[in-house]
């Protein structure tokens, strides 16, 4: 018997299905929270959008709080994704950072990544703020090891890491707040400038 | 007759009341809405605070869009009275911009300057948005011109002064969103050592 041909699906199948019909709804939500704001999108806006129920949506990503938390948590860890990529590469310190800097800028651009940004902690609800501060930590470690590993090499001139690490993640989230994915800047082009111009002055005189 | 033992208050007793009011107002209004977030934030909450009636609230400001768009206001009118003593200032160009540059993150982390950085556009009513636009664009301007001047004096390395002014405002807005008032970091000090690791970038080599 050909299994393709079968009208039941397999689990392997069920499960695919059950993972595009939730990053659906992601993608609708994230978008929605981006332009809109958090409070401004209820879940029947994404419901409508998508030709379905807001029991559908509970179904597959429980209520509002935790569609966002959803959201944030593909946005950090695309992030995370980035530091661990970055920090496998061979060569110098600072090339790594940078690598993982460009990468950060950009993914802060995207859907999921502006959602972390323009999230303020407060709009987290208290029961999701532990899974938050858990992976912000993680990306937080992995920015300052990243700088003191290329200052240990000497491919970064001797600075306090944690200060560097809050003045390269402000400058490159912040787009996250003002950059229109419609707008004049591409982002692989803004993310390339900015960061050439935060490396000048970590690179060594 | 002695006027200040006249039980009528002058006018200018009545003007500096009413200024005294409508700030106490803001006061509290802005601490909570940097805390609680503006949507979560009610005038009652604001008006019970002060052992006030809202409509008290009402007669001085208005509504809570027209409470917010003054907070974001004070914030905003400090950051350009920072960028216009900067710019009076003699010598050279760079240090014109990390005086400004220095007091700009100190603003941020003040509470005006922080609900400046913490509201995002969206926040603003749509009445609102051209005075507060018309603000930020001035604030955008005089950085980049503080910039300009600094590369045709030679005391800042040839830069495109747009993402030089991207990379420095976010790095110097971002503060707003994790730094707390009572937290470890002392405002003065956080600022002075961004503003010299953002500096180390734009110093010509």
């Amino acid at each position: 018997m050909n299994r393709t041909a079968s009208p039941f699906r397999t689990p392997q199948q069920k499960e695919e299905a059950r993972t595009a019909k939730r990053f659906a709804v992601l993608q609708a939500a994230v978008e929605m929270f981006n332009t809109r704001g958090f409070h401004a999108t209820s879940l029947d806006d994404v419901a409508k959008y998508l030709g379905i129920s807001k029991p559908t949506i509970y179904h597959y990503l429980g209520n509002k709080d935790n569609v966002l938390l959803e959201c944030v948590k593909i946005g950090l860890e695309q992030l995370l994704e980035a530091a661990t990529t970055a920090r496998a590469q061979p060569g110098r310190g600072i090339d790594r950072l940078e690598a993982f800097l460009e990468r950060y800028a950009q993914i802060n651009m995207d859907h999921f990544g502006r959602c972390v940004i323009r999230t303020p902690e407060e709009t987290i609800s208290p029961d999701n703020l532990p899974t938050y501060r858990a992976l912000k930590r993680k990306i937080d470690v992995a920015m300052r090891d990243l700088i003191e590993e290329g200052i240990e090499d000497g491919s970064i001139a001797p600075v306090d890491p944690k200060y560097l690490a809050f003045a390269l993640a402000g400058a490159l989230n912040w787009p996250a707040r003002w950059h229109s994915p419609d707008g004049e800047y591409e982002p692989a082009i803004l993310a390339r400038k900015l960061v050439k111009i935060l490396a000048a002055g970590f690179r060594p005189r």
